[in-house]
């Protein structure tokens, strides 16, 4: 019996009080939607015995495997592993190997063990263990006929960073393998700007037919991604594979600024790096945000020099050499503002490119020609300024974040030889 | 009949696909816990009349109150009106009021009105409209018997700018009248920092007995809230609340760095704006970070001069004054280097302040000496320079948030008269 169809269980009184957002059953569904499985439900309880029993109970009604993450921790709130075990009827075995693991994990951070832990090293009789090599719990998972059919049953930590490297290395391959299938799943993402989910939609549309393969998107601004996933015999996927995504890119291309799991800072940091070029900024309604976004990147101090947040005037002339007439004549947010900050931050940070943002990111300080949401942007060379003045929309984050990745999508478009002033935007 | 207990559903094929993370269950959740109601179960799922009848079939089953978000739009994938219907035998009825306020929206923004959009105007024969000031689509609620006692079934749009004032300002205070209780709610949340969420627990532990008041962490770095909720007539509760979040206060104040709806660097701005203060900021391994927070703060150019992200050592030298034998001799992460750079950043901003960060945010960058994780901060003064060197921990993103907490919690307690240096972290 194949696998079509999966529940997401997530356990702990944390969701259900809205402490924390539950991004663990997020990631997995996204992950399962990838290798072509319907996520029939998500289903969320806090730590009650009966609750946690109900949602397994129609977990296994609704799908052929389970997907479990949560109450594997030491304390006597954790009941997943004792909740199943009553449920499916059978004894919790210790298992000694796992035991002794977890006693040697607290050693080699010379401390003692907690008898509590050796919960984690039970698990209901005939489950196999899943190894977690970055934690205490390990997972288990468990297949038993029901009245239903053969329900396969996983089980994960809740901890992100443990849960997510165990799904991707150890359930999905073995979920693959039970479905007997020779297809394998291969897929392709492109992360886009300057385009509307929809519009993506229509301009894919035909490029790959639904015979071939499935394209679904995501959006979490500012990614926004597309996802081409084939299905089909190894030697006919990866032939299938590169001939779609390049229909695809044929399509989208203007708008995809890179493939795989990246993002804009990244790709930026990336192309900066190959051609062996600096960057100095100077910012002023994104406030920082693309220092921040620019620094997150591991490494990054080999091209960004530095970056000036001038919120005031003074600052602006100061340390930028803004002319105080430019200033008086056309305002601080003007084109021409921000080219000569844009100079400025390229002269000051002995840099080979300078970048920069002013603008009115609201909610105050509009006026009937200069509304909030109005930027400008300038990119200074050795060759020329660049600059363009954009009508933005949405509240100040928004603001901020939007022209945090058009500012980036510049200096990306200019280091590709293409004219950085044509990075648009597209209302959503 | 009273209300215990609530499920929360979500129903929508971009959460069961791992498209979006539901961020409104979330929500939904915490408001309810705020007014002491339990939540059975959050349940999830996609755009299939099949899926969405066993979700409020089991929603009925578990909880006297069940609330959805979702497939109330206006296309063929907007199930929820018509399902419920269909699963309470109810018709479908046309609410000739709601349909023309649907098309005079619609000509407010000189479009015509798809028919479809009239979907938003039908309701099941008995439900009572809610009202959404946001939106072409309304809320409804309906109640009836069944075979598990009274139900109440509320149904609100997926769009969180739409959902979340109809849930407070509508849904919740009717859910209040329902149970009948003369007794109100009232809470008070206090927002921490430099304490871990048991340590907290542990200190609070006494200071409210269960009879008289409840109290529920929230964590979301760097946002760690305690919310005192107490449940009682309204001149009991008006009198218990401030009484007990008194006894909180006396034990955790040191900790606590704002009340309500707040975060750290609003409370640092209006400190700012009170004192008549401003700030100069000069980055290094939190690479923006702070200049990012401190804009998100509308006005914040009224305190906020300029912040220097000084990547380089010439930059840190040339814009901020740091003397080159201060790097050579104590390398750009040293506590003297921090110091230069507070007094650089105020000088050159013209600041009361001066802020400065430099550490080595990883993950390459660490030595035996100073290994990652190492983090200077410094705060310049007309009178002084404070400094110290702190050993943090975590991946880069988590050194640079921890690191801007740091840096902003030390401008608070300069304001407030304490030594800034006191700020300090606890392990989590």
């Amino acid at each position: 019996m194949t696998i079509e169809r999966a529940v997401i269980l997530s356990t702990g009184d944390e969701l259900t009080t809205g402490r924390t957002v539950d991004t663990n059953s997020n990631f997995i569904a996204d992950k399962l939607c990838g290798i072509g499985i319907d996520v029939a439900a998500v289903i969320t309880v806090g730590d009650y015995p009966d609750r946690i029993t109900w949602a397994w109970r129609e977990g296994m009604r609704l799908a052929e495997v389970v997907i479990s993450t949560g109450g594997l921790g030491p304390t006597a709130d954790d009941l997943t592993t004792e909740t199943l075990a009553a449920l499916t009827g059978r004894e919790l075995v210790l298992d000694q190997e796992i035991a002794d693991r977890i006693r040697r994990m607290f050693e080699a951070m010379s401390r003692v063990m907690p008898e509590n832990n050796l919960r984690q090293a039970r698990f209901p009789a005939g489950a196999v263990v899943i190894p977690n090599p970055l934690g205490t719990a390990p997972g288990f998972r468990l297949s038993l006929e029901t009245e239903h059919g053969l329900r396969h049953l996983i089980v994960m930590p809740g901890v992100p960073r443990e849960m997510k490297p165990m799904l991707e290395d150890q359930v999905l391959p073995w979920i693959q393998q039970q479905r007997g299938k020779r297809e394998i799943f291969l897929s392709q993402t492109f992360q886009t700007f300057g385009v509307s989910e929809s519009a993506l939609d229509e301009l894919v549309a035909g490029a790959v037919p639904e015979s071939e393969g499935r394209v679904a998107f995501r959006a979490a601004f500012p990614q926004v991604s597309v996802r081409l996933t084939v299905e089909a015999l190894p030697a006919e996927a990866e032939q299938r594979l590169p001939r779609l995504a390049a229909a695809m890119r044929e399509r989208i291309g203007d708008y995809v600024y890179g493939e795989g799991d990246t993002n804009m800072e990244t790709v930026v940091g990336e192309l900066l790096r190959q051609r062996g070029a600096t960057l100095g900024v100077a910012e002023s309604c994104t406030g920082g945000l693309i220092g921040h976004r620019l620094t997150a990147v591991p490494g990054s101090s080999a091209y960004l020099v530095g970056d000036l947040v001038v919120y005031s005037n003074a600052m602006k002339e100061k340390l930028l050499g803004v002319p105080a007439e430019t200033l008086a004549q056309h305002g601080a947010v003007s084109e021409e503002t921000a080219r000569a900050m844009a100079a400025g931050a390229r002269r000051v940070a002995g840099a080979d490119l300078g970048l920069a943002t002013t603008g009115i990111a609201g909610p105050d300080g509009g006026t009937p020609e200069k509304p909030v949401g109005t930027v400008c942007i300038a990119l200074a060379t050795a060759e020329r300024v660049y600059s363009r003045r954009y009508q933005l929309w949405g509240n100040r984050e928004w603001v901020k974040l939007l022209t945090s990745q058009l500012a980036l999508d510049w200096v990306r478009r200019y280091l590709l030889g293409k004219d950085p002033s044509e990075s648009g935007v597209l209302r959503r």
